[in-house]
């Protein structure tokens, strides 16, 4: 497996590059931008599958609509300039945009024109999926300046059978119990919602299918919505069995402060999870509600489906004023960004791969001094380690796993790892199943 | 059923002129005036029934006492003038007093004198209804100017073997579950403790004999303590089986803010229903503990008899001033305070009746569009709509009934109803059993 | 059974007397000390039994170290004066020092001498069970003045195979179920930690032993860590079937305020019994963490130990000054410092004693007139009596103990006793085994 986005040391950078490569592709639920993002992708996950679902499928409560493509689409001016070109940024044409040729006034074009009055300088992103209909977007002050006159509006747009198109990679683990990531791919050119999800999930993808693991890595790259619902009507069983934990990617590009939003009840191991790696190392994060919730948690968590899953994002998509404009773009995220939110998942795959629930072997405390547990020399930093390994003990009791008895002890996992690999390498400790 | 009591937009108006029909009565925990109170009743629910209970039948712990009537009682001073007449308010007689006729001094009178040196304007009301005695209750400006001399002290009582008499109206809903509603009519002249529990209790049962209703109400018009221990001695199994949530109205006819008695735990049906809509609507309502309790939850609620029974008041027994004294009278209480009273308590049993544990019959976010759940006109208010929509679906997973959603997401069952009537009409919702 | 160390009335100097009496003994984990202190205890508890267990015994992950013995110990200066000598205080040998007797220049001498700069009129105290090594403790003044010199250092001392002695005392009970009382044999002369500890155990042990009793009392005086890893070793199976509630008894002898140590979840029906007494008679107690434990709940509260323990204490261990070193001497605890202890863990055990789960025989509220239960004269005092009983009945529901009652009353277990009493008296009220 090659490791184009994942450089360790260097993520933010190749992360950061890898978006910008992606960035010019006009992307939406359905079409050939997705499968191009799906095969640039593949450079770097070659184990990445491509599956295609036939228009009309039945999925759950929907079916999969017709597939989408675009070759041109402008607005020729009464004097014959092109004012509005797809071109030249894809926002330009409101998703799903039925085919037109045809001269209209501008009283008539104007029903057809979406521009922000509060951000003049921002083209907003407009999609119509499931009611045909034909749109532009463009900035409020290229809106303002529009002469009265007839305009040539041309969309070279097909809208038909096809498929929807998603990408699914499984990265096997000693287990059958699976850690479930999902990103989205269904978004044209905005950087922090969305592309920074699908490229710190390859960087994570890369980096896990690069390390001894315990569970099975599942990763999927589908278009919002209609695509979580879409593969979880082919996969539902297997991943209610199996999932142990899951994160939606979505939002992870700003240098922001972080924020959280969690499962349907909260209570599932991915919650307790990112809330202890955000709570331990990102402080001041912002909690969300899953009233507020806006995402793929909205199947992934719905009833019947009941996964645990959570996002960690920066900005919370509809919480910046760049959201779902052109002002999203690849200036609004950074390399920092990125591998900073790279780094909160990748500390929560390491945690669950860590989190065990364990059992001290022996009643009463153990004498640590004749199995070489005791510090050799004597300072007030062996001190604390011997504190917190005997509060670790105190509470491998069969009934706590690591990320409790960190809970309880106050003592952050990461000082813990090296507590329990000694431990379980004397045999003082078991692991739980 | 005749609805005398209930005239729906007049409901105020028709309790308190209830009410002052009842006053002038003399009830006690048995006897002729208490026959009288649900006689009456009896023209407003003619299906009520009126039960007889010898005198000396064991019930519980207890045993149900003599009969009470009185024909008369007052006291002449020295000259012969009537100075304290039973016939002018029945709080001037002791409840339960034994006959007597004789002349005594002013010293011995005042042993059998009752009144209030901080409020001399007021009667108080008394009774011995376990210890046989006799006496007169007055204000104390009365007291303060009786002359020396003799008295002349008659009461034409009786106390004998008789009867306990109580209402009891059953009204048959689709299901035998049951809401129990008790109120007491054992008080003599006084209104909001306790004419105001009756009238109120009257119009509920008007109301819910009028409309479609899932659950049976048990309504009973009983004497307090004595009549709740004997109600129960004789009903317990099949209520303890039935009944889901009870109420026990009292003290609900003044203006002043309202209040709440929990059942024991406070954790039944009848609380969370009544806290919700208590909550919601009277935001500053005082919470009272159980171990405030003085009605009859305190058998209703007692161990073993276990029933999930709650007091949602104005302002409670023995928090007012006037309680328990002739200053509880018509001038206390008002047709708004009534209303208020019977708005709280009928949107209690509306919610009791929607109050199903429901679950969402689809996997995913269901497509309201193509079922016509998303509004025509899509406004600020629409939105609100569908979201309040789409968050009771996220939590109508069979675990939580309608008041535990409506806790969840924020919104008033009110405008949950609409909801869950629209999602079930479209077979999108069950209700679970 | 002789009363020495119970006086009722005068357990405070009774104690204080004791203490005296065990303080110039030199004690340790194992050795004649230990023995002659359990001789001196045996005078007030006769009935107490001495249990020796050889060194090389396997105890747990443990084994019995060897028995270490002292007679004479010594520093004499260049000019042969003895600086430092055992005999003065027995707190000048570091704990099982091995024998030596050679002379050695000041800078040798300096590797093995130990005082406090911070506390230079203190002697410390220092032990080395685990390894052998030679040392001395004194005062820092003492230290700096002492002159550069050949010094002849003197260690009569034997360390060799021997027993760990512990003294055990069983109080039966009419159950088998047991309270658990543990404390500490194994220090020398310091007075708050530890012999606070043995004479308030003595007296609680001879005064549960004049009183009649419900359950079984297993109560041991044992050097800490290894002694308490030894006796749960040979008594493991029966303590955990048996043991209901037990208290380590530690620094009970000052008179500061009072502070408590927790089990590992703070969730026994020791902590429950303990944390409400402190809560209410001594309010401003000090709430530690299990995380600040340090004596021998670690072994007792251990995983798959598990037994419900906890301690009560004046100033905590590490928590005062004197801590381990010669200022915690006679003048630093008090006869009141000790009776206060006693008094709260004589409080703890009375509540244990009585502390049944209780179920009231009647349903609805019982006729109190009638059984004599309600006072013949009608006070301010007997209304309190009044609602207590009632209120006790309400909760009185089976599923209750006694504490419990009382948080969800409100009313202090001491009230509860005579109600509960009566009651039971009366047969209006049963245990619930």
């Amino acid at each position: 497996m090659s490791n184009e986005a994942y450089r360790p040391g260097r993520e933010g950078s190749a992360m950061y590059e890898l978006m910008t490569r992606l960035f010019p592709i006009c992307r939406s639920i359905t079409g050939d931008g997705t499968r191009e993002t799906l095969r640039i992708l593949q450079e770097t996950l070659p184990d990445l599958n491509i599956h295609e679902v036939p228009t009309g499928t039945k999925v759950f409560d929907w079916e999969v609509p017709k597939e989408w493509n675009v070759r041109d689409a402008y607005i020729l001016d009464p004097d014959g300039n092109k004012v509005v070109d797809f071109r030249q940024n894809n926002l330009h044409l409101v998703g799903y945009s039925t085919p037109i040729d045809q001269v209209i006034s501008l009283e008539d074009l104007q029903q057809h024109l979406y521009s922000l009055e509060e951000q003049p300088e921002a083209i907003p992103y407009i999609t119509s999926y499931y009611k045909e209909r034909w749109g532009f977007c463009l900035t409020h002050n290229q809106r303002k300046v529009l002469r009265k006159g007839n305009y040539h509006v041309y969309i070279d747009s097909k809208l038909e059978k096809g498929h929807l198109t998603y990408g699914e990679l499984i990265i096997p683990g000693s287990s059958e119990r699976e850690v479930f990531i999902s990103t989205y791919i269904c978004h044209p050119s905005m950087a922090n919602n969305e592309l920074s999800g699908p490229v710190v999930t390859a960087s994570l993808a890369a980096w896990i299918a690069s390390t001894p693991r315990r569970y099975t890595y599942r990763i999927v790259f589908i278009p919002e919505t209609i695509g979580s619902i879409t593969y979880l009507s082919r996969n539902l069983d297997v991943m209610k069995s199996n999932v142990v934990a899951g994160f939606n990617v979505t939002c992870v590009g700003d240098d922001r402060t972080y924020s959280f939003m969690p499962s349907r009840y909260g209570n599932t191991l991915a919650d307790k999870t990112a809330l202890h790696i955000l709570r331990q190392k990102h402080t001041d994060f912002v909690q969300y509600s899953y009233l507020q919730r806006g995402s793929d948690e909205r199947q992934y968590c719905s009833p019947g489906v009941d996964l645990p899953m959570v996002s960690i994002m920066r900005t919370k998509y509809g919480m910046y004023p760049e959201y779902h404009t052109s002002l999203d773009n690849l200036s609004l995220v950074s390399p920092q960004g990125l591998k900073g939110s790279f780094d909160v998942h990748q500390d929560c795959i390491k945690l669950l791969e860590k989190n065990y629930t364990y059992r001290i072997n022996c009643l009463g405390e153990p004498q640590l001094g004749k199995r070489g547990l005791y510090p050799t020399l004597s300072t007030k930093e062996s001190g604390v380690i011997v504190r917190d390994m005997m509060n670790f003990i105190a509470y491998a009791d069969g009934t706590n796993d690591l990320v409790d008895i960190s809970n309880l002890i106050g003592t952050p996992v990461q000082k813990l790892y090296p507590i329990v690999d000694n431990l379980v390498g004397n045999g003082l400790l078991s692991r739980v199943e």
